[in-house]
């Protein structure tokens, strides 16, 4: 059976990166996109490497028809997703990519994102879409929210050690290496080619990422208790991946046991042999994880890799994941396509 | 229906691609794989962005069993592919990789190789294996050759104009930009890192570059006379593209209009917009060919711009293209795979 | 002796180059700083690999005291230069890096730039600032107009073998692959990191790139006769450097001659071994220009390489030579710092 | 007064970079260059970027004559080195590139790098060549040992604080984001263009990388008491610098205040306000250091970020520093270069 699908804010990468992988799902088809600015252009003409695939052309949201539409994606700015999904129909299964339905608690949205919730019963609704830890929920849910890509990988790392109980949970420190198609197509000066190639640093220091709310959130959840871990994001010079240490106090044994165990049947989850050393290229382009565990030479100390494509299983991958849950379709639809590389 | 396919020197970058296609082809199957200095290796290990793929391991070609084979690529070295091959089951399907069997004429072979040719029965039986040229006779092909990567993007530019009689052919000029992955993975001061990034320059100038054979061969096959391009590769700081400007005389429109109406059902070939500009990203990891004309203020001017994955469409998506005219497969299976963006 | 510098529009990329080669320059002295939305702010905050050198504050141009400056460096957009320099002390001696007083002929400039030229009086004064060729006029000007970069490269390639009566003159095709710092430091789409890393193409094509102006200026004026060359610039993921491939129909020895002789004296300009290649990357951040010279498989038929840094040779090293010359300061003085590499 | 230089292992990043920048040193001139493999050659062969430098040719080590040389730099491979030098005249000032004299204890060394070193009486003449900590020592010098590149970036993150007693001794997390040049020009796979670029990862890690043995040595002598912190590298895909992220127990305030009040007068080491964060980009080329102090949003948790360029503070322009005090030279002669941007 195919599911009609609707994107919304399709002019960005996550909404190319929907088409990119929509275009050989067996289950999904195109039906209605919508851009902002961009409005009255084809998609082929704001991403050519799409044009040979069929689409709708680019409309604005007020234009759509969402009769015969199963499933909405919206990968619409932070803040704007939650003024437009309340007004989509209340049938439609929605999958939000932006940051907006990732917070349960209002409070905690307002302290991150500075102002209160526009739309608090969807927030109440909404189910958190890190797929392997809320699969049955997303099943279930009409309005699943993306988790942030950063977030997703630090998660993928920590959540099956403190579940088990293998780590220490008052010293766990995650430092990030994050491509930059991250940031988005906006036009920020420390986005150009000049400034960012051959050059690399750290941003979104000193606690206040914005990802930090969903680790405290899901750690806090996993543990039992509250759970605030130190987190360091850097900009590399590199278009797609997050590689992600966590540095961590517990066996290293242990450690790697407790992934192995949480994902021995997951289809998208590599957990390499203790002491391997995942790599941001081995999953660029796909919706796979690889995590690597080390020992450190200190006893009790353990360092955890992962690594993820941050448009596809941080983004765009996980949303039709969740889709294929949501709709009936096998959860790897359209999404076993193999990394690029080189 | 599923065909099995063997691989044959899958630890290079054109035998992952293989890999990596064929992975979501739904009517082949990789059966064996060889490997020559890594023999023994899993293709996780060589290649760990395909661990998530089932895979057989590496042997070396002498412990292959052919039985049970429907075709076989061959991603050898050139030189070793014409051995290797004179050696293998005569009714097995072949598809090599390799410079061996692009040169029709013994002579031709020699003068571009340096040496006279070690299979010249194969020689003589081999298909050229550019599609969109050649598709019947490759359909009924047991060995076909594929082309060089340059020698393809070159081709997709000149030859519908050559054939349509509506540029000059004595003055034709081609400069390309040719990503590294060309060169393979073999270890080459000139393709490290540290000094191919930021930088870029020519190299096989003076006439001097072997895919000159395969461009006289071809444009002088379709002129109906003898036809010798000027030709210039350059090195640029990227991994995967060709982006091939030809400067020669002709009307732009004629020039245009011969290529659109030569490409107007090729399923892999677009051609753009008189003006518009093509670029490499715009293919990148897939099997299509954009195609762009201009307009030069000189009366009579014209530039046409092609450009190609050279692992795609210049090297493995071309051979799967060319497998599935041989056996009878729908010719796009496998190839529809959207390029990565960004 | 030392002089007083200042720059106008010191928070773009050419305006952070004069500061790096000025900061070692034995009698230069940076005396006053101008930037526009950036006034106000330290250069150390616009460009913090600044920060170790002892600068005046960003002010706005009529912020600046002008009294005591010997020399100003205009780094001004396009169009603004021309009413910016119309207003300053007429005893001031100015290089403009921009591309306000490049064209000497009044229609030319309105053709290229597309309206009247507002200080026709200024362009008559400017002296064309490529120094290899303009030398004592340079000596003697008061205003010196910066070449572009590109026009630079080709003429640096060009200029000896049509003086020389080497080449011919209606079949010169220049195909040139430049760095993205050409492009400054301005907020669009295509800069972006994600948008131009791992993908190449040519823009400006059809003969529509401003620097033909200077090319049909400075060609014709050294053959004697008009010149119109054919020019294709292409955007490489690369943030500095130009290189041009010429081709041109002309004996190798001749042209090879032709070049080694021009610029035998030369301190900045290096003309390599007949057949030899040049890299952008052996040029990077100095003064210097490679240039070589193969021949062509066809008889008859040449092609010329150049590379330059376009930020360095091609634009604020190129003004400190010139500075040097209308100072009286040794020419290379401040200009001998040897390219990065790797 | 201009004193005489031998380089060792010129055809190496380090021997280039000690080219580059001693040829606008004011005080030394090199008279003497080897290599191994490409004795017989010149430098502009080997290096096209320095061939408007006048140079001996490369030859082999016996083939050198000491005799006039006042310094040499040992730009050789690990473990040659102290074969080398064991051979050179005892008269001879050397400043060692290599990492065969940094580790003062033989039975650290051994450890570390797996044999007994074979010149245990140097090893103990040797001083380590961390200028800004070992000055007077360095004066004095007849055999400096450069520091590792990692090493470097570390100590000056972390030997104030531990000094200055404001930081915790026993949980120290060192993560390191480091440009390839780092490892040299050999011709291993992961080196290559097409393998690293578009992928990170991290590498030497759970304890085993030998620059360990530098900071077990180093910290441990600042603190007073045994110190082994916990230090993992990464690859990043450029090819300048190196950025640590030092994670620590203490008050962001103390630590910050112990960096600037210990390197208040140091030329090269620029400490930021509190909260900045440094760059890569803003140190490459150049023999400066940025420091920048972050305090987490956990109480007494504060993260030390440092850049440098690996090849010159790390390396070549760390030499030469020490040289210029063996010398008797400004200790910032030929060093002031500023960075290059973009």
């Amino acid at each position: 059976m195919t599911h009609s699908v609707a994107i919304l804010g399709a002019s960005g990468y996550t909404g190319a990166e929907l088409v990119r992988l929509i275009a050989t799902h067996p289950g999904l088809k195109v039906r209605a996109l919508s851009a902002d600015r961009k409005a009255g252009m084809t998609m082929a003409e704001v991403f050519p490497h799409l044009r040979h695939i069929d689409l709708p052309p680019l409309q604005t949201i007020d234009e759509l028809d969402f009769a015969g539409i199963d499933i909405c994606f919206c990968a619409l700015p932070h803040a704007t997703s939650q003024a437009v999904i309340s007004e989509l129909p209340d049938t439609l299964k929605i999958v939000d990519l932006s940051a907006d339905f990732r917070l349960r608690d209002p409070a905690d949205y307002e302290k991150w994102y500075g102002k209160p919730h526009a739309a608090p019963a969807l927030q109440k609704e909404a189910v958190y879409g890190l797929t392997e830890f809320y699969r049955e929920e997303i099943r279930a849910a009409r309005l699943v929210a993306g988790t942030g890509c950063n977030a997703a990988t630090g998660q993928f790392s920590l959540i099956p050690p403190i579940r088990a109980g293998v780590i220490g949970l008052d010293d766990i420190v995650i430092d990030m290496k994050c491509g930059v198609s991250g940031a988005g197509r906006s036009l920020k000066e420390n986005l150009l080619h000049a400034e960012l190639s051959e050059g690399w640093y750290a941003y979104g220091t000193g606690g206040g990422h914005r990802h930090l709310g969903e680790f405290d959130q899901e750690f806090s959840k996993a543990a039992g208790r509250p759970v605030e871990v130190q987190f360091t994001p850097h900009l590399i010079p590199g278009n797609r991946g997050i590689f992600a240490a966590s540095y961590v106090s517990g066996e290293p044994r242990a450690v790697h046991a407790a992934l192995a165990e949480a994902y021995a049947d997951e289809p998208f989850i590599e957990v390499l042999p203790l002491g391997a050393i995942p790599q941001t290229k081995h999953v660029r382009g796909s919706n796979f994880v690889h995590i690597g565990v080390v020992a450190e030479r200190a006893a009790g100390r353990t360092t955890i890799f992962a690594v993820i494509d941050n448009l596809t299983k941080g983004s765009s991958g996980q949303a039709i994941q969740n889709a294929n849950l949501m709709l009936g379709h096998d959860e790897t639809a359209g999404l076993m396509l193999a990394p690029l590389y080189p």
